[in-house]
């Protein structure tokens, strides 16, 4: 197995970058506490785009770890889940944007944020912000009670967990290290990710 | 206040039709336990999409009712509910498709599909497929556990049961008479709508 060299997403940024069939992508939690928002479109048919409802819906849970799929918009399958240290992840919401920072923190200015460094990072790859929906969001602690009321609480994820995501096409691929603070515990971290095959 | 007709959606198919900011669009179960897709573009930004990401992340809950609104991809708000007899709701999966009959029924040859339904209405509108992502899936029962373990019984809604959803932007919208035998208790029924201003 050939490793190819960890790339650092500093804090409150992104990446894009490519994946063929069959290469796993391994995204790591390098200090712990700190959540990777993932996006995919297949290279070949920007419109087959990575789906949060087709996933759900075919896995029957919400909660996705080893064994399970994330799924495209047209039923392909994209990534399947090969290894998992944590095994909490979110996948029920959008990345976090300027607008979310607005709305529910009421911020002022400027803030970094997922939506925008994912939209960013895969301008370059002919990638619309309208293409951009729900993210598979690592390490991301979302618990959910009986009346279906949504709480976002600290990653579980520690030092040097990490995820492995084999690729089931190739695919054009944003990663971000999450720039909302009560995502994160409150402190900015990075993101590490390789790619192996 | 005008009363528009009502228009009738016959079992497992779809409608497209526009609705004015400010009007209300109601969604009727005229024989009870059925299920109808809505799915709605911005009239002039078809970029601007119906988004259960959003909506949840700004309601912080799953289940949307009265006084919850509908938002876009661009966090901008298209539908405020109003009045909801019925209270139970599915924002988490996307509408049933050809692909998951045959994925979680081993449904051998075609089968009518909300996607479909939706597809083939909006297409008059400029709407292609990879545009209709996770629905607003009014009167489905979809519960989760504690282990985010999803099921889906039998909608709650009796004949009449009706929801309001006021329009807060020109929009473009889809809706169906949901195909799928399990969301529906396995009886194909009508949808009734009409558009109040």
């Amino acid at each position: 197995m050939t490793i190819f060299p960890i790339t650092r997403i500093p804090p409150q940024s992104g990446r894009s970058f490519k994946i063929k069939r069959g290469q796993i992508l391994r995204v790591i939690d390098p200090v712990g506490e700190q959540v990777a928002d993932l996006f995919a479109l297949e290279e070949d048919d920007r419109d087959c785009r990575l789906s949060s409802g087709r996933s759900l819906d075919y896995a029957g849970r919400i909660y996705l770890t080893t064994g399970d799929v994330l799924y495209a918009n047209t039923s392909k399958p994209m990534f399947t889940i090969i290894q998992d240290t944590v095994g909490l992840h979110d996948f029920l919401l959008t990345p976090c944007s300027q607008e979310m920072f607005e709305i529910l923190y009421k911020h002022k200015g400027h803030h970094p944020s997922c939506f925008e460094n994912l939209y960013l990072s895969l301008k370059a790859h002919g990638v619309s912000g309208a293409d951009i929906s729900t993210t598979f969001n690592i390490f991301m602690n979302v618990k959910i009670d009986s009346r279906g009321i949504l709480t976002v609480g600290v990653p579980i994820s520690k030092a040097g967990d990490h995820i492995d995501l084999r690729a089931e096409m190739d695919m054009v691929c944003g990663l971000t290290a999450c720039s909302a603070e009560g995502s994160n515990n409150g402190r900015f971290k990075p993101i590490d990710f390789s790619i192996l095959d």
